[in-house]
């Protein structure tokens, strides 16, 4: 068990990546200003910092510092704030707000949101340059790792095939690769640059690649199913958007209690796969993936 | 002097370089197809691959073998271009054609072109992760100078300068800037690529950056001279974009004359950088340098 309260220590934690995340990016009035502006609007818009957040907490499980996991982590959350500048763009989702807030190209205009994507996503690859290597892994495998999962076939793919996939039924199957690549490669990523960073053995790595790839399909289901219960308010984003662009999701498939069911299922294997971290090394983790499970927004 | 004729030597390294993007990039039948027939219709589309040309000479000026230098230049080639498909979307210059062919967004639509650029970018930094290390450069010293150069000081930065910079008169220090940003520090990066792969001495690489640096502005204010006086067909681009968008240029303010001045003591500036090379090693840049000056298109 943890002394700290999961809320306490994630305040601490953002706290800890919203300064690396500052130090990392060029000044706001850093020439051209409208380009810094845009990419400091979007990463700092109250994202819910999930993902540098597992890559500290999976350093500790593997029992490095998570300070060693920062430079990574602020990585993953660039490139993670870029695809979303992107996917809200009007060709793409056409959404107007993200985090309660007008979306990039709401604020600054089309042309400025999609440099400013291009600038966060070519800034990830900038600051992951500057990890440290540790006896099993160095920096190139970093580099390789975080354009495999932000490529065509992970990232990317996944959003090219959520796209071709408005207004025509997927296949579960396919629902689950549009998942995989839009979601759950980029959270195991995350929790193995965490790992990385703590020199973890490969079976651990192992671990965390088996956790981030259950819990990714479940936050992903979860989002599905938020956006089809929840308000806008409280989501900040606009809810029933996939209803609207008929959308082929989990629960769109299999029905709400089947989506909730197979959440709480995937769920529950991510925590199985975390067995072989002492108890108190995995506690953060398992914390952090029930309440990703339960979360209401 | 060269043995080969300059054409026929473009054209062999031309063939290489094509080899190796085919090589690297991933199949036009790979899932999802759409993406990577995308990547591949704007890679293949009959550039000049004139950025990757000149990364294998310079890698060759230095002693080096232009094969080692092509995992470099294909990376930049991929990185032009990601950012020629996005400066062309309707939001940037919104323009139709492209190297005689539809655009991107005009072949796939709007937001495959977005992700199609993207994924280059992506694709541009999984290739150099690939490059091999030499006694004084690491893959570390490779992937921090592809993400500055291709961030939100230089390439990026161009190019919000240039939007920012339709319809209201720049200084000629600011059009200079956006020169910088838009086409000599992605042309430089190439030229130290090259040097890097052959394990160019410091002052080695310092004088391609300096030739780089003066042969980009030369390229560019050539680049506006053309858009005034060339005609659509032979630049397989619109002709007279500039006027109509109001962009401050170089012709459009020194004029003509001036600007094509500035265009000829800019390569001679760029000839005499590279006079520590031995003269047979630096032919090839010579007459690339000359080449890229007299062209008509």
């Amino acid at each position: 068990m943890c002394e700290q309260s999961l809320n306490d220590y994630i305040t601490e934690q953002c706290a800890l990546i919203d300064a690396a995340l500052d130090r990392l990016l060029p000044a706001e009035d850093e020439s051209p200003e409208t380009i810094h502006k845009a990419m400091r609007y979007s990463i700092f818009a109250g994202g819910k910092r999930m993902r540098p957040v597992l890559c500290l907490a999976a350093a500790e499980a593997c029992g490095g510092l998570a300070v060693d996991a920062l430079v990574p982590a602020c990585a993953v959350e660039m490139m993670h704030t870029y695809s979303l500048i992107h996917d809200d763009l009007p060709a793409m989702d056409n959404d107007d707000l993200r985090r309660g807030k007008p979306t990039s190209h709401k604020a600054f205009g089309e042309g400025v949101a999609i440099l400013a994507g291009d600038a966060l996503l070519t800034e990830a690859f900038a600051v992951i340059a500057q990890v440290d290597d540790t006896e099993r892994y160095t920096v190139r495998d970093y580099v390789r790792e975080l354009a495999a999962t932000g490529g065509s076939t992970m990232l990317i793919g996944g959003q090219i095939l959520d796209l071709e996939g408005e207004h025509k039924q997927l296949s579960e199957p396919e629902v689950r690769t549009v998942y995989e690549g839009k979601t759950a490669a980029l959270l195991t990523t995350a929790l193995r640059f965490g790992g990385m960073s703590a020199n973890a053995t490969e079976s651990q790595l192992e671990a965390l690649t088996d956790f981030g790839y259950n819990l990714g399909l479940a936050f992903q289901v979860i989002d599905d199913i938020l956006d089809l219960t929840a308000s806008t308010e409280k989501l900040g984003k606009t809810a029933g958007k996939d209803v609207n662009s008929q959308k082929s999701t989990c629960p769109a498939l299999i029905g709400l209690d089947g989506a909730r069911s197979e959440a709480k299922c995937r769920t529950q294997a991510a925590l199985d796969a975390l067995m072989i971290f002492p108890e108190e090394r995995r506690a953060r983790l398992v914390e952090l993936a029930n309440y990703l499970l339960n979360r209401e927004y």
